[in-house]
């Protein structure tokens, strides 16, 4: 599992950060040889005024840009194919996608079908299904949280026979990720809260479990040093732009670090409270992150302790001795959470038991912890957790993040 | 010059690192769709061995690869005509360039003729004149230093007409840069000092340099750290595998750092010792770097300080209060350079008055300072340097440098 004599990493992305960052896209298509871009978005984004901020910055060069803003919430192929047709038909030659996990999805897609000329997207699901570069894309995140902008991987779903597909391939890594710190300034506090925690446990996965490499631990590193001296401030003072900016470069280097380590625990229980309680995912996150971290300590303790260092700030790491950097690691997570919930008001969640659907109704029941236990065992993020885990296991953990209490780490077992 | 308000990053070469990483070259290579390689190396690669350690790493899927071991030592047109001449005869349809800076610069040029079907390598020379990417290149390095493996650069010599032509383009990147402890496990020691030194002062610079953003930032950081503990106890032990595997890891990371951002007057001044007295870039690095450290640091002593952090470790950092810790930087890497010195049994050099040259003799005379410096002041590394320097700024550090003098901070000019 954990080899330090071997690794791999590769970004072929290019990041491209700043304050008016949009306004460069023009001159970096022209770079890839294009000048007639699709816009994809959703209706989401469209409503809260980003879109209109990304076709100004184009204006001057690109007028009268195409855009497609009908994305669905979960990109599936007929959305694709209905895309792809205007796209051919308004003779476009690149991708812009703005927005978040399913317009990057969506569009990924889109370009396999208008690359290949495909007449079906689902002839080339699957991993290693693509052999040669696809049209430009450009990605500009609207949450700074996911990553998506800088990953190889493309589901959608296709409702005909109820299943998700998967497409993997170097070749569906946008060539550009643009961060603009317009397209999170208007992010209310709690969902920069919980995008930023998806994003801090990205970044302390990839630093935490097995495929970890020298790489991956310096973008993971310095992901957690930005979130950790940004977040909280930026919910204080949403319109903080330096710190929207710093976020947004946290979340692409978090993403970079886990696609080219992994994801544990965290993420395969967290899969499985979005699939059972519908939970979004970024709070699952932040409330999960301290558990995975307390219970795989016994194996992984060591770069927990090492994490203080980003998370704590210089004093604090060097005033507590090695052996207790690990659990001061959690405390210092936990109390994260705890300021992120007094500064939102409430709303950034810190157990499961305290979060709420849309109807003020309690978003997860203790009756379906043992439906969510059994569900992340056949996530594969969890192939690459320091410890192994029993639905038994997986159910103390869930037990005791419902009830936001500490785990009791005398009852892990150690493999 | 620095504008926390806009940054660029991209790196497009994959690293593939370990103590047998060479083994997966054939199926890395299937990957982008090549089977016949060339190899391309120089007679002192040859000699210590290196060669047959790749060839041999090949055989089971590559028998009988086309080995050119004819790239003189600073390359030229002339070469890489007739290697590409003999590309296109055997029939090959990919690179692996083993060696050092000349022979990645060759195999560079190559890759630009067979490529472009070009009559000549002349018509491509400058920025973007490439379009498309090239033939898959495989970049083996043999030293832990330059990081040419991931640059875009090449510089090819036009002996005709007495010039040195210079290519850049992204497309030059290698795909894939494979680091095997095996390369550099029989480097001399004081070789091994120098060619790190290299690496670190890329890190460094890169660091404190005026064009630094957030992702070079943590690449220069992790590079430091695993220089900072890794060089002395190779020196020492020549065939730690794992701290050679770390050594090469930092000269790639240091290599991705420099070229998102930039290098400074150090290597401005070292570019000129090596034109003008013909010392190796790495000693010009080793001795150089706490000068311009100290040059800069009423400019950027608040991101020097920071590097007293992975130089030192969190005792020395958490101890040495915060307007201290920038000449606390400095006196860490004069302290390193003395380590190395008495490790190398005077091998590594600490100020250019004891560098000599082959026959014994002092290499840099005081008569040449002054040429020196005007040299310097033609090179492009000082535009993004944080503070300015003219003529009588470069000799003065030059004096301080080769007397082995700290540098009198009171006479540096502030602009």
């Amino acid at each position: 599992m954990y080899n330090p004599g071997y690794y791999e990493f590769f970004c072929g992305v290019k990041t491209v950060a700043g304050h008016q960052a949009l306004e460069r896209i023009p001159a970096l298509l022209k770079g890839l040889g294009a000048r007639n871009p699709m816009i994809i978005t959703d209706k989401g984004v469209v409503a809260v005024g980003l879109v209109d901020i990304v076709t100004e910055a184009l204006a001057s060069s690109m007028p009268g840009v195409v855009v497609e803003d009908d994305v669905p919430v979960d990109s599936d192929v007929e959305t694709v194919h209905r895309i792809a047709a205007v796209y051919l038909k308004k003779g476009c030659d690149a991708l812009i996608a703005v927005g978040g996990g399913s317009v990057m999805d969506t569009a990924k897609g889109v370009n396999i079908v208008v690359s290949e000329e495909a007449a079906s997207l689902l002839d080339f699901s699957g991993a290693g299904a693509l052999k040669r570069p696809l049209k430009p894309l450009v990605a500009v995140p609207t949450t700074a949280g996911t990553g998506s902008e800088v990953t190889q991987a493309a589901v959608i779903a296709d409702p005909s026979v109820n299943r998700k597909l998967l497409f993997v391939s170097h070749f569906l890594l946008p060539n550009i990720a643009v961060l603009d710190s317009r397209m999170t300034l208007t992010l209310p506090p709690h969902l920069t809260a919980a995008t930023a925690m998806d994003a801090l446990t990205h970044a302390v996965e990839a630093y935490t479990c097995l495929s970890k490499n020298p790489i991956s631990d310096a973008f993971a590193m310095e992901a957690i040093s930005l979130i950790s001296r940004n977040l909280l401030s930026v919910v204080q003072r949403p319109d903080d732009r330096d710190g929207r900016l710093a976020l947004a470069t946290a979340a692409n280097l978090a993403g970079i670090a886990f696609s080219n380590s992994t994801v544990g625990m965290v993420h395969a229980l967290g899969h499985s409270v979005g699939a059972v309680s519908h939970v979004p995912h970024g709070t699952c996150m932040s409330i999960l992150l301290p558990y995975g971290l307390e219970y795989n300590m016994h194996k992984s303790g060591q770069w927990t302790g090492e994490l203080l260092y980003p998370i704590a700030g210089e004093a604090i790491y060097a005033a507590t001795p090695k052996e207790k950097r690990a659990e001061k690691t959690v405390s210092c997570i936990r109390a994260f959470n705890q300021a992120l919930f007094d500064a939102t008001g409430g709303l950034h969640s810190r157990f499961f038991r305290e979060v709420t659907d849309r109807d003020g109704r309690p978003a997860v029941t203790r009756e379906q912890l043992p439906d969510i236990a059994r569900t992340a065992l056949g996530d594969g993020s969890i192939f690459y957790n320091p410890e192994e885990m029993d639905v038994d296991d997986a159910l103390m953990v869930m037990e005791a993040a419902w009830a936001g209490a500490p785990l009791d780490r005398s009852l892990v077992k150690t493999g």
